[in-house]
Order: structure tokens, then C-alpha cells, then sequence
């Protein structure tokens, strides 16, 4: 028998040291994990005796599944976009698509474009596939286009460019309309595709956002990446992929897709059914309701305890507050600080490689329940005072 | 709302044109998926309350199924190798694995080598990461490991060797225990790794296979792949790695896992529970039994239909029969009068792109029930006898 002596290991990728509140985290809370749903939906699953769950599921993905979902998407106002299955690919989570995206649309050396800063793990995904990233400038209206345009002018030829354009992680920002149109017409020109990770798309607090990237699509350039971690549960790993069917059909018939089968039947298949009971969508709700009030609790807290020392926007959705301290500050070595007081973030230089951003840091308000966030701030406001 | 009038969309991979016994499909058949098994363990889940299901798991996977996992292989008459949780890595099937492995230890433009013939879908895989894949020539004791030598003498580097260990595919046969010393010998004097395909490791018939190759490996060069599409379902795309730890630590450490965390959190909860309510080894026990039936059906049939026109060997393991044909018989266009008989199979060169297996062909006996088999088996002769 194997020797089981050894230190236990960790069932989830959380890593918190104890007595801290890591704002740094844009996990669900516990509470927030749909048990009662997935077995609702497991239920439906196995009084119907659907024993093709358990067999290799089509490379596109389990009809009945995209099918559902089509009709899941066309109809939730913050997507604004009609959503035929023949344009969907199920894909074990967003990243796992991004990095199958990666696999099929470049290959080592080739040249990628990010925005400046942005999902930090992102990075080192495409650096994984031995790409060449460099990054395009941002603002309040998302990625500053123009600066892509001129770096295309003087001759940069990107195979894609990533973009979030909505609650951008880790600023909070979205992509204008002009800029998104803009974007598209570039790709068109250059000839590069758009892998626009919409992964927060549906996560809205008081007023709509604008519509998925690929309702401005008019030239197939837009390679839009879902996820169900962020409306119903990470530990299911499934999302899915809405481009033209032209692209869709080179995810279907890549040799990976063909050799396991559709990325995660089993998953789908309890998907469909929590879809087509009605539960993702209250799942939705409830995420949009309960974020909100966290992110309201965190914007007062904010203001409250650091007042006018800090700069930020309060998010419209999405999973972010991006805090930026006055010039010269340091949020790499303020955060030991910070841990001494029992609170963590992530600072901003984690999310360029640029170096860029050491005055700015990020929070979350996904983890915590609204008295943790409060306390959070609190905490992040009483060392700020000790270090400053 | 979205035209869902088009054709709709697959569920399965599987696509066999109607009337026809495809041999060529190495699924399980639909009969034995256990659902009931997976009804069982999702009830375990369930009663349990396991919220952290649903949570981003671990990167190395969840460490409680690594625990289950690390006894069921050690306790496996088949395996033969005492296996620790700290050597093991959730995957979302070997398909998965690979393609994370190629990712992390080969770029654009490097050599890999393969068995010849081997799976058809992983040169294919290979390709699509841009790798130079050679092949390495084989015989009744699998790989020519003298072959391989030659090539590594003559000046070849490759990042890794792709190697099916025990009952091949798609000949059947397993490499002796010489020619794996030998084999991570080389690994170890050049510097390469050994990708170790061991899906069919537990599937044998009467006799028990050697070890699996990381019993052999003293240097830390094995990358074994395990997977339980072949010995519980493969709607589950779950898996594993086996590996020392220091190349665990690397699949860990990988952004990709960091970023949605461990492949299959929710579908490893649940073969957790399968492992440790027993079910998985009934499964692989019934599996086996079945398995070695329908392989004895299909070699007696193959002798009553076709005699001594002829040559195979009678797998001991795995799903395969590798047939040779006459010199000079080609089964690509053996195929479409096979498929007007309403039987088809896997044409030898589907397996190697050296073309060098035209009067070979691959049959396998996981879809059909023994009659079908045997049906199968018969239309294929009588093809044969109309053909030639």
C-alpha cells in the first residue's frame, strides 16, 4: 500500500493563510454554489436514463445542450445577441477554450496583443504556448484602439488579439460601442482574430452593458469565450465558445475535440437540464442580486474608510473594484502590511508584465459575504493609515 | 429568438451510417455505461452536501480523489506499481493530458517520436501543437527500441517519445520488459521523456500485463497517461497523470490549471465516490469479462470466416485486432465494398502517415454485443471473398 503519511492534499485552488481576508480572490462564495440545482438536475438526468452522458459526446458539443443554450442566450437581455447552437462550442471552461484557441490559431514565436492590464493568468497561458505578448493601452472606454491602430501601422501583425471587453478584469471597465466597432473593422483589415473573453457578460448591477462582441461582428473575426464558473459553478469546468460557424467548425474538427469527443458531456448534459429548468437563469439572477450588494458594500466601505486617497469607479457589473493610490505608492510592498492586518489583495503589477501598474491594486467581492468586505476594507483603510 | 430549424445538431461521437456494423469505433457500448454507478456516487455527493463540487478546484486536481485514486491503482493485480497521491494529476482525459503535456514540454518545430502504426488521432494532435512527429518502427514486442537507438545515434533529438505501452493500438501488442528498461535508459542518456499511453493498462483477458511503466522508471522520465474513459465512462472526460513528482509539480504549477483549476473538479468528486463505494473496480472487473468475451467471439470468428487468408494475433488485452492481409491488398478500397455489405473498420494507414500499413486493418469489439460481432466478422469475409 502506498505510504499516505505524507501532508493531506488541498481540495480546492483557494490557498488562504489563516485569519486573512483575501480580497484578492474572484471566487463564489460557498453559499453561492448551486448544490440544490445540480441535483435537480442530476435528478432529471437520471430518471430519464440518459446513458449517452456517460459516452463520448459529439466534438461540437451535446446537441440538445448547445441547443438549449442558444435559446438561454438569445434570450438574457445583458448578452442582446441572437445565438444560433450551429455558432456555439462547448469547451471545458473558458480557459480550456482560450488555450485550444491558442493550439489552432498561432504557433510559437507568433505575436499577441493584450490589453494593459489584464486577467494575469492570461498572460502566462499564452507565454505557456511560447507566444510573443505585448500589450495595447487602456482607459475608462476599455482598450484605447487607437493605439492599436498605430501599432498595426508601424507594422506589428498580431495572430489575435485578447480583449475583455466587459468588467474588464482587473479594471472594471467596458469597451465602448465606437471602440468596439472600431476593433472589429481593424481585424477585418490586419486580417487578426478578436478572442474576446465575455466571461462576465451576464454578471450586470443597475444598467444593461452593451451587447456581446460578436453582435458587431460583422466579418468573423470575433472568437467570444463563455463560462458557466461565473453564472453557475466552477467545479463543472464547462463553457463554450460563439463565433461564426466557420471558425466553430475548426474547433469541432481539431484533433482534440475528435479524441476525447465534446469537451465535457457529462457536465452539458446536467447543464442543459439546469437550463431548460430554469435554474440557470435563476442561478443568474441571484449572482447579479447578491454581487451587487457586495459591490455596494464595497464602494461604501471604500469611501468611508480611505475617503478621497484613493481613485477608483465603482463597477457596473462584474467581479472588481481597481484601486489606484497616489503617485510613488507601492502596493507589492504595502501588501505585507496589509497581511499583518489580516487583509490581501492582488496589486496591480500582477496584472501587466509592463510594470506599470504599482500604484493600483484590485479587490474582489465574490468570496466574502457583505460584513467580511466591510471588515476587509477596514482593514486595508487601518494599514494604509500605518503605512502612509 | 434563434432559427432552430436547421438540421439539429449531434449528441454523440460516434457517426455510423445506418445498416452497418462499424468495427471501427473503439466506444463502449451504450449497455455498459453505468448509470446506475454515477447515480450512486452523485448521491453520495449529494447527501453529503459537497459544496466544494462546485467550487475551482485544486491544480493538481482534488486531493481527496487523488487519495482514492492512489489506493485503486496500487491495489490493481494490473498496474502492479505502489502509487502515491503526490505522483498523480487530475486530467480531463489522456487526450487532454497529452495536449497539456505537449504545451509544457515541446514548442513549434521540435521532434517527437511514435510508434508505427499508432493512435491516428494523436499525430494528428501533435501536428496541431506544430511538432515534427517520426515514427519508430514496431514488431510483436512492440516499439523496436534498437530502432530508436539507431535514430538517437544517428544525431535525432526529440522533446519526447509517444509510446502504447500495453495492448497497443492499434496492433494489440505490448512492449517486452527488456525494451521498456531499454527505452527509459535512452530517455534517461538523451534527455527526452517518455509519454507513456496507458488507457488499456487494466483491460486485460487472462493473463496480467507487466507493470505499468513507471514501475521501471528510475529516472524520472515516465509521463504515464490513464484514463477512465476505458474503465468507467467517457462522458466524464476524466483522467490522470502518473509521474514523479518534481513533473507533477510542473502540470500543477501550469497557468492553465491555475486559471480554472483542477480539470474536472465536480466529475473527480464523483469517481472519488465511485472508487470508494466500490464501483469502479466492479466496473473494470465487468469490463474485463465482457471485453475478453467479445474478443474471443470476434477471433473465432475470424478464424471460422476467414481461415488462413489471414494473419493476426489474438489480442490478451485492450480493444484491438490488427489484421494483415495478403501483399498487395489494399483496405482503403477494400472499405467502400465492405461498407456495401454493412460492415466497415479503421484502414491501416489511418494509423501511420508512412503509408506503410495498406494491407492492415483495425477491428474492435467494445460497441457491439457478441452477435453483431460475429455478424460483423461474417460480412467482412464474404466482402473479402467478393473483393478478391
Amino acid at each position: 500500500m502506498p505510504d499516505l503519511s505524507d501532508k493531506s492534499l488541498p481540495s480546492l485552488l483557494v490557498d488562504i493563510k489563516p485569519g486573512i481576508i483575501d480580497l484578492g480572490w474572484g471566487h463564489p462564495s460557498p453559499y453561492l454554489h448551486p448544490l440544490d440545482d445540480i441535483k435537480e438536475a442530476s435528478n432529471k438526468l437520471f430518471s430519464l436514463g440518459e446513458r449517452d452522458s456517460l459516452q463520448y459526446g459529439a466534438s461540437q458539443g451535446y446537441g440538445p445542450f448547445l441547443e438549449s443554450l442558444a435559446r438561454f442566450l438569445s434570450g438574457q437581455a445583458a448578452y442582446q445577441t441572437v445565438t444560433r447552437p450551429q455558432e456555439l462550442f462547448l469547451t471545458a471552461g473558458a480557459s480550456q477554450g482560450l488555450d485550444l484557441a491558442c493550439t489552432l490559431f498561432a504557433k510559437s514565436g507568433d505575436l499577441v496583443l493584450v490589453e494593459e492590464p489584464t486577467y494575469f493568468v492570461i498572460e502566462k497561458i499564452f507565454r505557456e504556448h511560447n507566444l510573443d505578448v505585448r500589450g495595447v493601452s487602456t482607459d475608462e472606454d476599455g482598450m484605447i484602439v487607437s493605439d492599436l491602430r498605430a501599432k498595426l501601422e508601424s507594422g506589428m501583425r498580431p495572430k489575435f488579439v485578447y480583449v475583455i471587453p466587459t468588467f474588464q478584469n482587473p479594471t472594471g471597465v467596458s469597451l465602448s460601442e465606437n471602440r468596439r466597432r472600431e476593433l472589429i473593422d481593424l481585424a477585418d483589415e490586419y486580417g487578426f482574430y478578436i478572442f474576446a473573453d465575455e466571461v462576465y457578460q451576464l454578471i450586470y448591477f443597475d444598467e444593461l452593458p452593451l451587447p456581446s462582441m460578436r453582435e458587431f461582428d460583422g466579418c468573423n473575426r470575433v472568437i467570444s469565450f463563455g463560462s458557466f464558473s461565473k453564472i453557475l459553478a466552477p467545479g463543472l469546468r464547462t463553457g463554450w465558445i460563439h463565433a461564426a460557424e466557420e471558425i466553430v467548425d475548426k474547433f469541432t474538427s481539431s484533433a482534440l475535440a475528435f479524441s476525447g469527443g465534446g469537451f465535457n458531456q457529462f457536465g452539458s448534459v446536467l447543464i442543459k437540464h439546469a437550463i431548460d429548468l430554469g435554474l440557470l437563469e435563476k442561478n443568474t439572477d441571484l449572482l447579479r442580486k447578491v454581487y451587487s450588494n457586495r459591490s455596494r458594500v464595497m464602494g461604501e466601505s471604500l469611501l468611508k474608510e480611505l475617503g478621497s486617497s484613493v481613485e477608483y469607479t465603482s463597477p457596473n457589473g462584474g467581479f472588481y473594484y481597481w484601486i489606484q493610490f497616489p503617485e510613488g505608492f507601492n502596493t507589492e510592498e504595502f501588501l505585507s502590511e496589509c497581511e499583518d492586518q489580516g487583509v490581501s489583495y492582488r496589486p496591480g503589477n500582477a496584472f501587466s508584465e509592463s510594470g506599470k501598474f504599482e500604484r493600483y491594486l484590485r479587490l474582489t467581492f465574490t468570496l466574502y459575504e457583505e460584513p467580511e468586505i466591510a471588515e476587509g476594507v477596514a482593514r486595508l483603510a487601518s494599514s494604509y493609515k500605518r503605512f502612509s
